[in-house]
């Protein structure tokens, strides 16, 4: 018997095997992951396979469909019942009779599933911690005196090779029943998860129990977005999102904190608001998915340290002082019903670890999405909330830091801010020469200089500007050279342009006249500089730890970083230089991360690992840090050259001798720094 | 350095360890377990030994207290403190410095604890699977951003080597303020059972926590028996007991299944019934011992297989009826609040495995507590209820079966039965010249026949005989001639007793004419007849199987074993021919064995392995059922001699010819052996 070379795409693993071998058996033995639930009896139709023909030189391998088996048997009977695409073998069902090239195609779909909108195109390897397992059970036997539960585990044993695992308590009522009701053959949900982990019974379903899904959830403290997708096919059945209800306890994290220490029950209504919006948007994404809930067999969730904190219903109050001490960082396992949340009785709930006090199962998610720890090239992520979250650095190492931007870049603390909605501003562009604006309102196709607009502004309304809008404003108002690098609006500019307007010692800009009066102070400016300040201080403070002057590639995460314009962010200076082509938006990196956690253990061990390997800098405790912020506050930084961006953006000439911080009240970078200790 | 040699008693396990080794180091180092709670630093004082002084020329060991680091430094701390008797040492203090004998005293209790009952004087070597480990934590470090659990963990890892436990989800929002009471000082409770399970962190106290409880129990169906115990020390502190209140339901076992299968909340009803008595005795046995009920920490139940399904909230119709699927046979490990018994939140509960459809947990762990799979002699262990339990084997081999004795020993179906209680005839002697009885009643000291026992009679009454009564009664009729070896009342001896009463075509004898009548009829006698001959049959079965003609010992289990006179059990030929002493009544073995598996996990394993090798026999199923029965139902039986219990009591005269099973209707045996297919 000749052994034959056969190798697995997209993976690329590869082996020899001799002539007969099942593919299925094949790509277990190389740790290539396929999908089979009915265990090789050719029924379930998820171990689907194709043969790739041709030379592939490089392998050293011709495949070809004459080295394989042909179609028949298990797979016609199948074929006639279902879809099978033509090309496609079933795996378990088609043998190895010569050398093959074997691609794992990840679209594998046996059941009409309703795919309403897919989160975003990636496509996760997967390797869930539910695995459902189709046995055949014996029937019981007088002289054989074992139990239902133990033959059927013996079943598990005998056709999975898995050892018996811990069974799920509400199961051994239901067990008999169950047993009888599929005929003794039974499908049964596995959970195993991490190495130290015993396999768990955690569901069983009469006959062939063909698919199972999952949900990955992101809780931000505005918005909580949910994804629903299939563990059997990866595909993501429906999306939905939500307002955080927490909102009504306080907008930011810190009130939020603060409402937990001034009331009583002020912890527990908050879990149960979270949880309650959670159990909403279960609700949303089945019937959209057109699945039940008792389908649902597991769970990630990510979110910031004090969602991740309310959540599981731990009170945040040590998070709001200093030394900001998580009351669990590694990451957590629970059953989903322990905390409240309604899926599958056995369904489970993993959360990532957090990486710090201020750094949390989000920026971890995001981390594992990006992956700055699998490449060689140096990469900051950036999720820019209340707190901005920095990850930093690449296969070498990795640090991070959060650091107190406050929420200006969220239109708050912003005299005409307000959030992305319709009636926002959020493109501005100002004529250097009229000092004149034109801008983009968000449910207004046309620009305000473009016919139509007005009309259409009648019905909309202009009512603010949304956070990228404000980094757009000051940022052309800067290269228009309303404001200096140091931040000051120019009153000299009053001669020139009617929209330049006094108000006692400072000046503002005016955007737009109208019913509101929409404008930006020069307290509107300070906010701004703080903010960037503070963030760009922290990235210096992780750059200075990695020994670095400039970073490769940035990430922005976060709705934040979804809208915001890159090239803006650097005039402003909110990051440190770059090409700007390698500046992007990452969307909403936390969830993809949960996603991925959700699809794959793997992607759990490899962030948990990560994690303890990422070093964490406590901004407010680093010396440098006032430093930075000062230099910071200059747009787009009073030491650090942009010269990146100078290639594409014309910079106002840098002035040699400037009033530094003018209106910056002394002391206020040390209290930014430390304004997590409040309360 | 020179290596010295360490002898631990009992265990007589032995070692070298180097001059300076603490003792209790060498202990572990051996797998000798001795309990410290704190970890070494001689707070807890449970890790107490005594060194044996003196030449031990068998070990080669000369022990002498010069041979170990003199008293002081933390162990004089202590006995300041606490009570340390003389000669005690700390062997986390105390270090070798030469050959030692070092005995591991099994009273050491730190805590005055109330102990009212002692169970039994049975001493069970601990390894329980709860462990307490005090840990004092690092606090939090803005540097170390480790969250408060995880760095909780890692102080259990570095102080105690157990790796990351996983953690009761109760716990995450406790942790924090846990251990800010205790100052960074906090004792962990550990679950782990099993080599495949993790350890699991089920509790958190703070400070040092210095005791843990447990509770063992054996749901009999008609009675229930609780003994807490400490996980520290071994020690019970209480016992209680009540009735099954199940019995409301049904008297027997099967009219409780019946009960079952005809009322929809029929399984309902009954679980919540005997999770409330459990919860009852509970409360007693916390009031008895002066404990918390949150300081109990772990329980073991046991009991036949209708009670172990009932218990765990499973339908057990399908023991009704062939083939007598058990839903679970292995051993079942859950959370105490998965079944409603209120406990710790975080404490545990295991039952022992069921060997058979009609063997349970309560026959498993009365072969734990016997150990016929321990020793070379053959041993028969049988716990006669409505269904006999009996389990025959050595360490070679051991075989088990039920047989439906039905409930005549337990005093029903005989006209003059009832339950044992005051005014119960317990004990009766027969004159087999004059054929007048003596007899002791329950509540009564004197015999029948003694001053004062008429007065006595008068105010307790003499209301019928309890089940260890009738066989004495049936047995001494037979001794005295009354009745043949067939088991028919010798009518011929009306003319020489007026005992001797004729009712129709049968007789009966008059034990004791008053209100009521008590007398002893031949349908009385069937009744023993048919039940003792189905346990000996069942019996016979067994020794069949293993191929033997007589066993080395037997023991009579539970309360019908602890009454039985041997004697009488052997001479109407309940149990095979044995040496009278070494027929023993063995009490509640399923409750030691129950309390056995609480105290040491090992025991857990060790009868979890023995169930997998017990051959189960089914006796409906077994053709020679039938000819062993129709035996059996002579006195003591027709074909097996009893040459030993001849050498101490004088059997009648075997006849020659009888007229076999008069008075048996045809196809008695053959429904009795099927009655469990009833319903």
């Amino acid at each position: 018997m000749t052994d034959h070379l056969v190798l697995f795409m997209p993976s690329g693993k590869r082996g020899r095997f001799p002539t007969d071998t099942p593919v299925l058996e094949a790509a277990r033995q190389l740790g290539v992951h396929v999908e089979s639930v009915c265990g090789g009896r050719g029924i379930c139709g998820r171990c689907q396979v194709e043969v790739q023909e041709g030379v592939f030189a490089k392998h050293g391998i011709t495949s070809s469909n004459d080295h394989i088996t042909p179609f028949g048997g298990n797979e016609a009977r199948y074929a006639e019942k279902r879809d099978l695409k033509p090309g496609r073998r079933l795996s378990c069902t088609a043998k190895v009779l010569g050398d093959l090239v074997i691609d794992i195609p990840q679209d594998t779909v046996v059941n009409a599933q309703v795919v309403r909108k897919e989160s975003d195109g990636r496509v996760i390897e997967r390797n869930p911690a539910i695995q459902m397992c189709y046995v055949e059970v014996e029937e019981p036997d007088m002289h054989k005196p074992l139990g239902d539960l133990d033959r059927m585990l013996a079943a598990l044993e005998a056709q999975w090779g898995i050892p018996r695992p811990a069974i799920d308590a509400y199961l051994l009522p239901e067990i008999q029943k169950l047993l009888r009701q599929g005929d003794w053959k039974v499908t049964l949900a596995i959970h195993h998860d991490g190495e130290a982990e015993r396999p768990q019974l955690i569901a069983v379903y009469p006959g062939l129990k063909n698919e199972a899904y999952g949900i990955a959830c992101d809780i931000g403290s505005t918005t909580i977005a949910m994804h629903l997708s299939s563990l059997l096919s990866g595909r993501t059945l429906a999306s939905a999102g939500a307002s955080n209800p927490q909102i009504r306890f306080g907008e930011d994290l810190m009130s939020r904190v603060s409402y937990v220490m001034m009331n009583p029950d002020g912890r527990e209504g908050m879990t149960r608001a979270v949880r309650e919006a959670v159990n909403g948007l279960i609700d949303k994404v089945c019937a959209q998915g057109e699945i039940a809930r008792s389908d649902i067999l597991d769970s990630v969730f990510v979110g910031n340290p004090i969602m991740h904190h309310l959540f599981l219903g731990i009170d945040p109050t040590e998070l709001g002082g200093a030394p900001f001490a998580l009351a669990v960082s590694g990451a957590v396992s629970v059953k989903a019903s322990e905390i409240d949340i309604v899926l599958n009785p056995g369904a489970r709930t993993y959360m990532l670890p957090c990486i710090a006090g201020h750094v949390g199962a989000d920026a971890a998610a995001a981390t594992l999405t990006e992956g700055p720890h699998r490449q060689d090239e140096m990469m900051l992520l950036v999720d820019v909330g209340t707190n901005a979250e920095i990850v930093l650095g690449n296969r070498a190492r990795t640090v991070a830091a959060s650091s107190p931007t406050g929420p200006a870049f969220e239109g708050a603390e912003i005299s005409c801010g307000q959030r992305a909605a319709p009636g926002a501003i959020e493109r501005i562009r100002i004529d250097p020469e009229t000092l004149e604006p034109r801008y983009r309102v968000i449910g207004i196709e046309p620009w305000s200089d473009e016919p139509g607009f007005e009309d259409a502004a009648k019905s909309v309304g202009v009512n603010g500007v949304c956070g990228s809008g404000i980094i757009e404003i000051v940022a052309e108002m800067y290269l228009a050279g309303i404001i200096t690098e140091d931040g000051v609006i120019n009153g000299d500019l009053t001669a020139r342009s009617t929209r330049i307007i006094g108000n006692g010692r400072t000046f503002s800009y005016l955007l737009r006249d109208g019913e509101p009066k929409l404008s930006v102070s020069q307290t509107d400016v300070r906010a701004i500089q703080l903010a960037k300040a503070a963030l760009y201080a922290g990235i210096k403070l992780l750059m200075d730890k990695l020994g670095i002057d400039h970073v490769d590639r940035i990430g922005l995460a976060g709705a934040f970083g979804s809208f915001i314009d890159p090239k803006y962010a650097l005039v402003l200076g909110l990051v440190p230089d770059c090409d700007l082509e390698h500046v992007k938006a990452v969307g909403n990196a936390a969830g993809t991360g949960a996603r991925m956690a959700l699809l794959n253990r793997d992607h759990r061990r490899e962030i948990e690992a990560t994690v303890t390997h990422i070093e964490k800098i406590e901004t407010a405790l680093e010396p440098k840090f006032q430093e930075h912020f000062v230099n910071a506050m200059a747009f787009p930084n009073k030491v650090d050259a942009f010269p990146k961006l100078s290639e594409v953006v014309k910079l106002p000439e840098r002035s040699v001798d400037t009033g530094a911080a003018d209106g910056l009240e002394p002391g206020a970078a040390r209290r930014r720094g430390g304004r997590r200790n409040r309360g």
